[in-house]
């Protein structure tokens, strides 16, 4: 008999990913768990779609309501849109009070690199070397996952990104200076081959180069070389939007800088498919005026009700508030465990990475990583890697995540690395 | 007190598309109809995305259904997703067995467009000349609406699209022949410029040109020149998929041709965001091979639902069979109004164009259509306008339409033409 893998690579062809050597086959979820197939619970240690918890019944209901009204498109009037919006805008503390609706972070990153091209008329790009922003063509070039076919295009610059174990330029005290010198550099050879300089893309919290420990204020020099160089700060905040950090709504708060587009996605409906490019009006007019936008699903009712649910529910039940104080309990734990092969732990709200390195101290111990990874899930928790080279372990769960379910993580955690060799 | 349109350019910014002088505030609808904010009821004689009829109850109860078990991504096993897939799959008639489900008709043809550089390894693509097929970055380089800033990249060639007045090269007898030459001189002069040529990418009922006539056969000059140039024939079902057209499931069946990818979105699953790209096992591998694709929501367990649901409804209703019995019916009466400015009207299925024109026969009539969208919106009947100079009504109604439905629409455009000058 056909099995469930088998019949997904007959019906959606070769390398389409899975998480685990043995995928999971998962049915239902409820806050913090899912279960599989042989009704099997796991925590969820991992997802970040589920922002608010899986399948909370407010969203859901705010969902299945709306659907049964209306859901058209934008090119109609309707409140609803208009009501998120405002106050998604009155959630960030600067100029940011205008907003597109499309349906994937992909989309809106492919917006905000139009919106650099649109205020500056320029065409070069710049991004840290080991990134992802999303899996248009056009954002794809920016992504290091897979170098795209026939290689990086000309008008796009990688810069190295900052790392807490191999600081750029080799020395922490140092690597702001040099981050924001490698970023200068890029701005002259782009604007000497002739594209000039459109925008630098960055997530506030260089979650998928590994979640580095930054102090507040390590982005100001590159900020004001990318300012000086008429470039725009394109923000993604798709991973540390959204309260994910604890202690602000949105990670560019903890670095202190002020980007001039922010895009947001996965957590933003709870699953639904929403995402957002916030902006300065004088940036939406320029985009506006040079592109005819217009996207068919983004913003129509349906999805505005469900932003409005997710909003909602983050204040009322203080996600945000939650994920300062359990991510601090978290992290303090996480950081108790000891292992010859833990070179960091580190985090911040409700994200934690925790770097496995070789003897050395420095090289990258991937398969350690794997295999702490297989061994969580076999004690039924879910979480999974990141880094240059797939040894940073990464949690990431959803935000009503208490602090009795990180000591859940945490002793599971300790087992399995007790079993690790040494 | 500021107004709905003034707080929409404060929060969403300018140039924000609506429909009508004075746009429309919707809030509720049902099958066929909506209704405004002061409870006036419109007949919806435009929109396509609520396929089955504004807000199903069985589309919003397997939202909802779904939505409360269980919302996560493919990187987890789940029956619903292949479900949908293989249904969907054995819909078309070729060898067409393999999809990527996405969350936008643009996502879907900005994979689309690359499954062909992946198949073909180059990058040169044609399109026809007054077309729309998305707003990523790449997709809208084929798009006219408003060509690209710094214009069409040198690797996009468009072609005149068909049309029943002013046939390409003159003569209605020759146009398909006249078509197929056009692209293979822009295959040539791709190849010359060193790009070389991955893909023809087509609406088969080229429906923002204008929804022309054409025969059965039409593209098979066409499609022959591609194939044998190496080239992929890339068919964009988005308007005219999921039975539109009365007489076949899918655009290309009617004209009789088989093309190499198919997307789908916008009907796909009743206004919840999602879209596919259905191609042959060849064609996937090699886009699989060639770019690490993964879409979040894509194929989530919901959107496989709110799919699986709306295919259910168009079976169970026999909505592709209403298509044609209430198109024919439609179109005849249609058809039977007269007026001067009236060029040709013409339609498949629940899908119609009424184009005009000056007194010559041919000359565009761009503002007597507006005037008409105009004078249909005040008698609560909603349809558009579409064509190189705007001047072609366009109906493309909910699949529900029945021939009341049609009675009323046609009854209401005989009164508004009747007052229009002759």
């Amino acid at each position: 008999m056909e099995s469930l893998e088998q019949r997904r690579q007959r019906l959606m062809g070769p390398n389409v990913p899975t998480f685990y050597r043995t995928p999971l086959h998962i049915v239902r979820g409820e806050g913090v768990w899912l279960w599989d197939v042989d009704g099997r619970r796991y925590l969820d240690c991992y997802n970040n779609v589920p922002h608010v918890g899986h399948c909370h019944p407010a969203v859901v209901e705010a969902i299945a309501r709306q659907a049964s009204q209306l859901n058209t498109h934008t090119r109609y009037l309707h409140e609803r849109v208009l009501d998120y919006i405002e106050r998604l805008c009155a959630k960030f503390d600067h100029d940011l009070s205008q907003a597109i609706m499309v349906c994937t972070g992909s989309e809106a990153n492919d917006i905000a690199l139009r919106m650099a091209e649109a205020v500056t008329g320029k065409t070069g790009l710049i991004a840290t070397d080991n990134t992802y922003h999303g899996n248009t063509k056009f954002v794809s070039q920016l992504s290091t996952r897979r170098p795209p076919i026939g290689g990086y295009p000309g008008n796009v610059r990688l810069v190295p990104a900052p790392d807490s174990l191999r600081p750029v330029g080799g020395d922490l005290g140092s690597q702001a200076t040099v981050f924001a010198e490698n970023v200068a550099r890029a701005i002259e050879e782009l604007e000497a081959s002739g594209h000039g300089f459109a925008g630098f893309m960055l997530c506030p919290a260089f979650a998928n180069e590994g979640l580095p420990c930054l102090e507040p204020g390590f982005l100001d020099p590159t900020v004001e070389v990318v300012r000086k160089a008429g470039g725009l700060v394109l923000c993604d905040e798709v991973q540390p939007g959204f309260g994910r950090l604890g202690d602000a709504w949105w990670g560019h708060e903890i670095l202190g800088f002020r980007p001039d587009v922010v895009t947001l996605g996965k957590p933003m409906a709870n699953g639904h498919p929403v995402a957002a490019v916030v902006t300065r009006p004088d940036v939406m007019a320029a985009f506006r005026e040079a592109f005819g936008y217009f996207n068919t699903f983004g913003g129509n009712p349906v999805s505005a009700a469900a932003c409005l649910a997710t909003l909602d529910v983050i204040e009322t039940e203080g996600l945000v508030e939650n994920a300062r104080d359990v991510g601090v309990y978290t992290l303090a734990r996480l950081q108790d465990l000891s292992h010859p092969r833990i070179g960091e732990t580190r985090g911040h709200g409700l994200f934690f990475g925790m770097e496995f390195v070789a003897e050395d101290g420095v090289a990258p111990a991937t398969d350690f990583a794997e295999a702490v990874v297989e061994g969580m899930r076999d004690r039924g928790i879910l979480l999974n890697r990141i880094g240059r080279k797939m040894n940073i372990l990464k949690m990431r769960p959803p935000m009503p995540f208490s602090r009795s379910d990180g000591d859940l993580a945490v002793e599971a955690l300790g087992e399995v690395l007790a079993r690790m060799p040494q």
